[in-house]
C-alpha cells in the first residue's frame, strides 16, 4: 500500500466535529519559560508551598519512585478527608479535580445542561464561564455588573438553571457578603448556585459555612493560589452529597484518575500546615493594602480587593500601553481587551521587593 | 434569613442535568490503598520508572519547591519535543494530557460529534470507549469480533465518522498488523481513525510511522505502562497538525493546564532514557512467555497477547470464582462481567517473583 495524501489544509477541517470549528478557548495568562520576569500576570501566590509540602512529595516517591507506576486513588480519599475535616463537612461533601477549572468544567456538565433554560453569571467575571458554555452548548445570560463594578443579587431574578458567581469576583477582587449570597441561593431555591472561591482566603467569606443549609449551593475552591500549588492542579468543590454525587458521575464518565499521587500527597501536606497557609495569606493581605496606598498616591484608581490581585486604572493612562510599557521593563500585568475593563490592569499581589520594583517603575512611567 | 431546607432525596435529583441521570460511569480496576496485595488487576508496570524520573522531579522541587507555586507550561513545550523527536515527527504533531483517558475523551470531543454519523469500534474493547459516547451524545456501533477475538477490518466497511480501535486490543492482547491498520485508514478517508497504542510497547507495531502519510490518522499512547508512570498521568496524542489543533481548541475550551510540573519534569526524563525502556519492556514480554507456558500447562488457553497482560480462561473453572479465590489469597485480577468475556481472566504480568506466586496459587485451586 502506498497511498500518499495530498489534501488541502481547508479540506482537513472536515475531521473537526462542527461545533469544535467554533468553540472560541480560553485564553490563559502568558508563562514565559526562558526570560526573567516580574510575573503579576497570573495570580500565582509568591511564597513557595507550606515547608511540609516538599518533604511529602520526597517522602512519597523514595528512593526508586515506586509509587508512580501505580495508579493514584481515583477517589483521593485522604485529600477529601482532611479538606472535609478543615471546613466542618463529611468527607462526601467534597470533590477533587485536576484544577479548578476541571472541577468547574465537571459542574457545568453535572448541573448546567437543562435544555431552554439558561444558567446566569455577572458580564465581568472568569472568562472560562462563557468557554465551558460553549463547549457543552449551554444557554447563558450575562448579567450586568453596576458602575462600581459591583453584583447586583436583585439582578438575577429570572428565570434559570443555575448561577455562578466568583467570590471575590474576577478580575475585580469585589467580594459579596455571605448574606447576598444567601439571598441568592433563597430565591433560587431550585437552581444550583456555584460560588467560585478561588480567591476567598485573600479576606473575603467563604459560603462553605452554607453549605449544610442549602441543597442547592456548591462551593469550588483551589490550591494554585491560596495554597502555592498552581504546578500541581489542585481543585475541589464542597457541596451536599447529592450534588458531589453527580460530579462523581461525570468525573468517572471522563477521567478515572484526574489528580496524580504526588499532587494529592501535596496538597494533603499543605492542608496540614494551616500555620503556614495563614501567615502567607495575611502576608498578601499586607502586601495589597501597601500597594493600593502607593499607586493611589501616583494617581491609580483601584477597586476594594479582598483577592491576591487588584483591579487598577489610571484617569491619564491608557492600560493597554501601561502594561505593554511594564512588560518591556520586565514586568508582567494582566489587560483585558473587552468592553468596559479595557483601561484596567490586574496586578497580582507579589513579594514586597516585587512590588516595590512595580511602584518604581510606575512611578517612571506616569 | 434562617431557611432551613429539608427535601427527599429523590427530588433533590432536579439539580442534575437531565442526561447526567443517564450516565453509567467507567468502572476502573479495584486500587486498594491499605492492604497488601499481589497487584495483577489493571496492568501496572511491575518494574519502577527509570532511575532519572526521581532525580527530575527532586531536581525540579529544589529545596523549597518554589517551582510549584507557578502553572505548569499549558502547552508542555519541552515533552512534546522529546516525544516527537522520538517519533520522527514535528512538535506540532504531538499533543499531551491528564492521561489517555483525558486525551481520548478530548479526541472525542474533536473528531467524533458528527450528527448523523455514528463511529465504530470493536464490541470487545476498552469499556471506556462507550462511556465517552454517553458523556458527549456520540452514536456508535460496535462491531463484533471474530470468534477468536480478532478484529476484521472488512467488518468495518459502512458510514461513520470515526473509528477507534485499540492496538493490542484491551482486554485481548491481541494486536493488528500494520497493513490491516493501513487498509483501515485506505477504506475511510473521510473518517478520523484513532489507534489507542496504550500498550503497544510490548510487541505490536506502532502506527506513528503512518502518520505522514495520513491526514486521518490519530495514534494515541500514555507513559501509564510501558513507562511506569500510571501515578501521574501522561497520556499523549500524535497526529498531522489540522488533527492536533483541534485537540488544542477542545483542551484550552476545558482546562488550561491539564499536565502539571512535575509530570511534564518525569515524563520528559523517562522519555531521555530509553534504554531502561527497552530493557523493562523486554523483561515484561519474557515474563510472558513464561506465564503464558506455565498457565497453559494447567489447562488454561490464553489468546495470542502482545500487551502487558494476557487473556485467558479455562473450560473447568469459573472465570468469576477464580477472581474471587485468587484475592482471597492476595491476588487481584480483573474479571468483566460483560457477555462474550465473562469466562475470561485478565491477568496484568508482574515481577518473576509476582507470576511464580500467581502459577504457584492457580495450581492449588485447578
Amino acid at each position: 500500500m502506498d497511498n500518499k495524501i495530498n489534501r488541502s489544509e481547508a479540506d482537513s477541517f472536515r475531521f473537526w466535529s462542527p461545533e469544535v470549528r467554533k468553540l472560541q478557548p480560553y485564553q490563559p495568562g502568558e508563562q514565559p519559560k526562558h526570560q526573567k520576569f516580574i510575573k503579576l500576570n497570573t495570580n500565582e501566590n509568591p511564597y513557595p508551598p507550606s515547608p511540609l509540602v516538599s518533604i511529602a512529595i520526597k517522602q512519597a516517591l523514595g528512593t526508586t519512585a515506586e509509587i508512580l507506576r501505580l495508579y493514584p486513588d481515583p477517589d483521593a480519599k485522604d485529600l477529601k478527608e482532611i479538606i472535609s475535616l478543615q471546613h466542618g463537612l463529611n468527607s462526601d461533601e467534597v470533590f477533587v479535580g485536576n484544577g479548578s477549572d476541571e472541577v468547574l468544567a465537571f459542574i457545568f456538565k453535572a448541573f448546567f445542561l437543562h435544555p431552554n433554560r439558561p444558567i446566569l453569571y455577572p458580564d465581568i467575571s472568569y472568562s472560562f464561564y462563557p468557554v465551558y458554555c460553549q463547549f457543552y452548548g449551554i444557554e447563558s445570560i450575562a448579567i450586568p455588573v453596576n458602575k462600581n463594578f459591583e453584583i447586583s443579587t436583585a439582578d438575577y431574578h429570572q428565570e434559570n438553571c443555575g448561577i455562578i458567581i466568583a467570590n471575590p469576583n474576577a478580575p475585580t477582587g469585589i467580594a459579596l457578603s455571605l448574606n447576598e449570597i444567601e439571598s441568592i441561593l433563597c430565591s433560587h431555591r431550585d437552581s444550583v448556585v456555584v460560588i467560585d472561591e478561588a480567591y476567598v482566603d485573600f479576606g473575603a467569606e467563604s459560603s462553605t459555612k452554607l453549605i449544610k443549609r442549602y441543597d442547592n449551593l456548591v462551593v469550588c475552591q483551589t490550591t494554585s493560589k491560596s495554597r502555592s500549588l498552581a504546578g500541581l492542579r489542585v481543585g475541589f468543590a464542597m457541596a451536599q452529597p447529592h450534588l458531589i454525587a453527580a460530579l462523581n458521575i461525570v468525573k468517572n464518565s471522563f477521567n478515572s484518575f484526574p489528580v496524580d499521587c504526588l499532587a494529592i500527597a501535596a496538597a494533603y501536606a499543605s492542608f496540614k500546615d494551616q500555620r503556614y497557609f495563614e501567615k502567607t495569606c495575611q502576608s498578601i493581605m499586607d502586601e495589597r493594602e501597601k500597594l493600593c496606598n502607593s499607586m493611589e498616591q501616583i494617581g491609580f484608581s483601584i477597586l476594594p480587593s479582598k483577592a491576591n490581585f487588584i483591579f487598577a486604572s489610571h484617569e491619564e493612562h491608557d492600560a493597554a500601553q501601561l502594561a505593554s510599557q511594564l512588560k518591556q521593563r520586565g514586568i508582567l500585568v494582566r489587560h483585558f481587551n473587552k468592553p468596559r475593563i479595557n483601561n484596567f490592569l490586574r496586578i497580582s499581589i507579589g513579594s514586597h521587593e516585587e512590588n516595590l520594583t512595580l511602584i518604581k517603575v510606575l512611578k517612571e512611567l506616569i
